[in-house]
């Protein structure tokens, strides 16, 4: 029942059905592309089918249903035995690997991928499982720019989904990255909120107002970025010498709230490396270069 | 010339004109609304007046030409300073005072206002100086609720303009944690900025896909607070233990990258005492309780 000719036009084959996998599945099928699914246990395939999926009883079968093929697995290990099989019905088709790795594993994933006549996009989810489908929803992609172009319809019903460059190694790079990003704003949060909560204030009203300031928080990196570019920091947004002050304030307040300093302490030597490298002056985006220079500070 | 019918009806007098209380008589300008000025220096005054402010001559003649008297000067100290001579003319009127300083500062500034018959707002800019004026600028006021109701379309022509509650001290409790909140996402960009580049990345494509990233990281904050308020840390967002592994790969990366890595290793820290508190399956927002406890690690 399963290579009939609704299969034969599939817009997409979804590999591996986990928390990830069955969100991307969904997310398909709600932008309205006929969607074939795999998984190696039945019974999440059993669930999307419900829901309007096309099952297949192997990969193989998936893989042959669809000129683009999305693998969600846990590692690039179990791709390339869960492929495996396939690899000869691979030419001509779209790869896009979702599954978490390493740029080397990307690098070898895209070479194994043009030895079987595939095009290949290594990629990563951004935004958890939540938001998937919806236009907030970051996906970083990144190699063959054709086959982008050529299936970007159906990945943006993922959500925001980004053609970075064609080193597929850009993807892993810049989920890392983002990663990094993600949790320095989370640990800025943390702190702020159990020194507010230490002075009696209530968490969700808090988080109200600090989700109402990251907008301007946000607005800040492109123009930072741009800065750090070209090597000129700006004191728009306040010199390394007066945030230094305002940290100072910080970790003293955490102090006497009797809070962890951990994350002040954090500011405070990235502050200081950079006062220290004679950006006292400077824009604050000069931090940048106190980082990139590798220098380690008590 | 400044004591005229027209001075008598303006809507708001802004004292101390530097870098923010010009932005702040602008807004008001631009919102429509008849605006006194008054800096020490005259110059700044004048300029306001050429874009159609009126320049009160003394403190005592702005303060008696607005129902809403705004100041923004260094500190406390210079407030007291400058209205000190104009203290008999402030009963019945609303003082807002945009000026940096402490929850103390602003407990005394409240009883002094309370002493010359004045409702008293608290407030902070959290914006800097350039978007002053747009929805997205962020000021928060604590004090007289019902101040703050009347004078409220005047104060939002500012921006996003939040009432945070009765007591005055709250607003520059917000200003610090919402700093620190500020740093924790500029860390972390400034980190991930430096990783990417370190990989041939160019500054402005990765500035422009973190800044799509961050309306997901903002999204958690308001979830994480309520989990927070209910000390119940669910894993919709990962794990502690899955978010350590992903911290240790930040970490190796940014060494073999030769970049710094102390930002990394606030991060592990913070999820290593998550941890250690018997957190490794919990919500990754428990870590706001390993920052409330105060634990230092090395
Ligand atoms: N979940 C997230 O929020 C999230 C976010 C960003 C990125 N990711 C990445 O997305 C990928 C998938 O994550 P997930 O959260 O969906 O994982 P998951 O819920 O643990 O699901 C794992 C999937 O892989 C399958 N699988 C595991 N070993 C297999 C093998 N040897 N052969 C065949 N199938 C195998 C599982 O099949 P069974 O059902 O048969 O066990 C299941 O479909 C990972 O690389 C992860 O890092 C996940
Ligand atoms: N700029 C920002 O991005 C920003 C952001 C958030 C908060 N703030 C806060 O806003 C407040 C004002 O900052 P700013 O950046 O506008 O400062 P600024 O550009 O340095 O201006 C200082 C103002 O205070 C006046 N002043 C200083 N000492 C005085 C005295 N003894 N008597 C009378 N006037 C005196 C100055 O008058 P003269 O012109 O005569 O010198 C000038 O108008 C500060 O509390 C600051 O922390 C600023």
């Amino acid at each position: 029942m399963s290579c009939d000719d609704n299969q034969a036009q599939a817009a997409v084959a979804v590999i591996g059905l986990g928390q990830m996998g069955t969100r991307l599945a969904q997310a398909f099928l709600a932008g309205g592309y006929s969607t074939t699914v795999w998984n190696r246990s039945p019974a999440k395939a059993e669930a999307l089918a419900a829901q309007g999926a096309t099952r297949a009883a192997t990969v193989n079968e998936a893989v042959a249903t669809s000129a683009l093929i999305v693998v969600s697995l846990p590692d690039y290990a179990t791709v390339r035995t869960v492929l495996g099989p396939a690899a000869g019905q691979l030419r001509g088709r779209t790869l896009v690997n979702l599954s978490s790795g390493t740029p080397q594993d990307a690098a070898e994933a895209a070479e194994w991928a043009a030895g079987h006549g595939a095009a290949y996009l290594d990629g990563a989810a951004m935004s958890g499982t939540r938001l998937v489908g919806r236009p907030e929803a970051l996906f970083v992609l990144s190699g063959s720019r054709s086959a982008f172009d050529r299936h970007e319809a159906v990945l943006r019903s993922l959500g925001n989904s980004v053609h970075l460059g064609g080193d597929p190694a850009l993807a892993p790079v810049y989920d890392t990255a983002l990663f990094g990003l993600a949790w320095g704003a989370l640990a800025g949060f943390y702190h702020s909120l159990a020194l507010v909560r230490s002075a009696g204030v209530d968490p969700a009203e808090f988080g109200a107002v600090a989700t109402a300031h990251m907008p301007f928080v946000t607005s800040l990196m492109a123009d930072h970025a741009r800065q750090a570019d070209k090597g000129v920091f700006p004191d728009d947004d306040g010199t390394v010498e007066v945030h230094r002050a305002a940290i100072e304030h910080l970790a003293d307040t955490s102090e006497t709230q009797g809070i962890g300093t951990q994350v002040p302490a954090l500011f405070r030597s990235l502050l200081q490396q950079a006062a220290d490298d004679g950006h006292g002056a400077s824009g604050i985006a000069s931090v940048i270069e106190a980082i990139a220079k590798g220098r380690r500070h008590a």
